[in-house]
């Protein structure tokens, strides 16, 4: 697999009205883009740190996964996505390595990407995205 | 603050000899540093991603606060670290806009870097790391 950066981090809050002022506040990033994904049920906020994205989820529904995490666990880092040339090809390579993969084939996720989850059990933990800007 | 780029993130793991099989197998990322950090009781092993490096933290002893988080919440992210030009005025801004930090003042952390923490409490459950390269 041919990983050229870290695309984004996806960060779990309780709510992007109190999670937007820390990070442009204190941490002064720039939120530039707000986006509701409605089959997984949040809401999303991008802000650019260096070649990396910084995705804020808040959940718009009890039956978000976005929401179990926050129950479970309480707020933080959800995910890493990594960027690739090719999410079905890198799919196809770790699944053989013996990878378990919660989408068997590229889905569309926010900002137009073509994405796809590992599952945590295969990847030490680390819920891992795979993503690729479309052709 | 004049956030530059993600720094690394710290990953805790088990075990190193476990993970980094992993990342260099199957992610294709290549391990060029294994550093241990006697007073934060951790080994360390270290993957550049573009920007941004990937820090994965064993615990050498029970003592560690990386056993104690993996004893807590599993393997997985650990700490999110932003790169910025000068840790000290960084400390001092978020303190006055109500961070509560780990470390007042900055201390010399893994690859030379002049690194702080920020409190979880304050951050929305990310543990914080600022890094400076020293001068």
């Amino acid at each position: 697999m041919n990983i050229t950066h870290i695309e984004h981090l996806g960060i779990a809050v309780k709510s992007l009205e109190t999670a937007i002022p820390y990070y442009e506040n204190v941490l002064g990033l720039k939120c530039y883009n707000i986006e509701t994904v409605a089959d997984q049920k949040v809401k999303t906020a991008f802000f650019k740190v260096g070649q990396t994205k910084i995705e804020l989820l808040e959940p718009t529904s009890e039956e978000s996964t976005i929401a179990k995490f926050i129950e479970k666990r309480g707020e933080g880092v959800h995910h890493v996505a990594f960027a690739v040339p090719d999410v079905a090809s890198a799919l196809k390579e770790v699944e053989e390595k013996g990878v378990q993969l919660i989408d068997k084939a590229p889905r569309a996720g926010a900002e137009g990407l073509n994405i796809a989850f590992l599952h945590p059990k295969s990847t030490l933990g680390v819920l891992t995205e795979l993503c690729e800007q479309p052709k």
